[in-house]
């Protein structure tokens, strides 16, 4: 079978994993760094030193720091931060085919403006088709070959149903859907609540107490994404669920591993170790979307506080998990 | 506050713990042992060496051979394995006041005669007023203090907010729920959960196979459950969910213990270690009953083909993980 002509934007983890799987029937996958000298660097290490070390990039890919390396690329991966996708969006509307399916691999929500990372590629790239990659994976077990299975979105049908069969492999398994927004909005909300979930670790609050607060937490999700149009099954599904429970249970997920450092005490600034954590950058948006449609999210609600330093941790806490007893809802 | 007279049956490491819960403002809290001279042991030594090492026993908690010890009782703990309680419930009904509340705190539907535990209860205990205690807690993590949520129904709401008022603790909270069939389903099937998720993780299957298994395995607890008439909040609530994603994610947890050692190549009759896995003998009559339900469970059918012998772990795996692409249902 001849696959599709594919390339990949951004060079994180995330980005080289992808890369990696899409290079299993390709002759060839350009993989755009941001940074020239990180493209530079991956082509002559031929792996992610910082964040895959040991892990060894395909022959197939190619990086580069070039934009223009998309052009004949059917399918285009975007797995750059999501409050950067606005503008490499922007950049790459000049070489984006017409008709090209622009797939989102982030997960946020546009802090300045408040837009799904779909409205902003609506935007920007008005010649693509655009679709979401989503769902619990950690970028070290693909490349491992581990077996995992992600939500793959788009609302034309067709288009969810040609990137579920150009994308997966035998291990990295791809499920269709045509509901883009629940995918979107499990994708942004679960980083708001792995913080939370680190925070309990970091503050040793035991397993029983974690998951309790996952339980809490997706019921939070499940309410903002009804009031938001998501479906039911989306939101009980990989991208939702299944997303959730990865980065609230390990520290391997970066917003899991920046609440645990609040947790044991790190402040607000240092809590990062300087990656990336988006869960820091959507708590308020999600708490502000969660208001305007009605809806109630104390656990966002807290994270966003101690975030904004209204609250600390113990104070949230005590808030969470010793509330007044009431009937479950 | 007075609290109501409590007896706990059953001196397990869960019995034990809920013994100290309940010991917290009750001068003497009976803890019936099956075996006298695992009574007289934990009377001696205060604390269940084998199972809560370094634990110790609430100076309240008396534990006793004799089942008289009900007598005078408003709330009864029941934390006897899920397949004797009938029998317990039979010896039981010579000594349980009328009216007095009988709480079943295992997990587990009757193999022979595939009834609801509290079907048993209004069989053998007609004189009771039936309510179960449900949801993510490690006794070890109760005893220890660490903040704890879990669900108390009955379907009588009065009783309900009675239990929750009378067990809850600062850090042990009970909320209340008038959906007990809902409760037990959850408590039932997420031991079988548990076992799948545990084989995963002996197999060495990665963190990403594990949560799109623990989302797969909730798919599956929402059909039947909603099937078999429980309600949507109690299947997302601690009950359902948070105690599938605690049992599905922890070597704490027996029946995940068994599974992990299934996974890593034991035989059946070895990967217990002789603990009891409740969720062993659960698998075939949940799978039963989703089948005449029209409910499908691929999961569960794993599981129950696997301890049957009929599949091995690794088909098993092909099958649920490698199954053909579609859309997410």
């Amino acid at each position: 079978m001849t696959r599709e002509t594919l390339a990949v934007l951004g060079a994180g983890a995330w980005g080289v994993a992808l890369a990696n799987v899409a290079a299993q029937g390709r002759a060839r996958v350009p993989l755009w760094a941001h940074e020239p000298a990180h493209a530079a660097a991956l082509a002559k290490d031929r792996e992610n030193r910082k964040h895959l070390p040991g892990l060894p990039i395909a022959a197939a890919v190619a990086p580069t720091g070039d934009l223009s390396c998309i052009r004949r690329a059917r399918i285009v991966l975007a797995v750059v931060p999501a409050q950067a996708l606005r503008s490499v969006a922007r950049a790459a509307r000049a070489h984006l085919e017409e008709g090209a399916a622009f797939v989102i691999c982030a997960k946020g929500i546009e802090r300045d403006r408040r837009h799904f990372l779909s409205e902003i590629v609506a935007e920007e790239l008005p010649q693509a088709r655009p679709a979401a990659l989503s769902g619990p994976s950690f970028a070290a077990d693909v490349c491992k070959g581990l077996p995992t299975a992600v939500t793959v979105a788009a609302e034309e049908e067709a288009l969810a149903l040609t990137l579920s069969e150009e994308i997966s492999t035998r291990t990295f398994r791809l499920y269709r859907s045509t509901d883009l927004r629940g995918v979107e909005i499990g994708g942004a909300a679960k980083n708001v609540f792995a913080i939370a979930a680190g925070m309990a670790s970091g503050r040793g609050l035991g397993a029983s107490a974690q998951a309790a607060l996952i339980a809490r937490s997706f019921a939070e999700l499940t309410r903002l994404g009804r009031a938001l149009g998501a479906r039911n099954e989306t939101l009980m599904g990989l991208s939702g669920l299944g997303d959730l429970v990865l980065s609230c249970g390990s520290a391997q997920s970066r917003n899991f591993a920046f609440g645990q450092a609040l947790g044991q005490g790190a402040a607000v600034k240092d809590a990062s170790g300087g990656k990336l954590t988006e869960g820091a950058f959507t708590a308020r948006v999600l708490v502000e979307m969660a208001q305007a449609a009605g809806v109630e999210m104390p656990i966002a609600e807290a994270v966003d506080a101690i975030l904004s330093a209204r609250l600390s941790v113990d104070a949230a806490i005590d808030a969470l998990l010793m509330r007044p007893l009431k009937a479950e809802s």
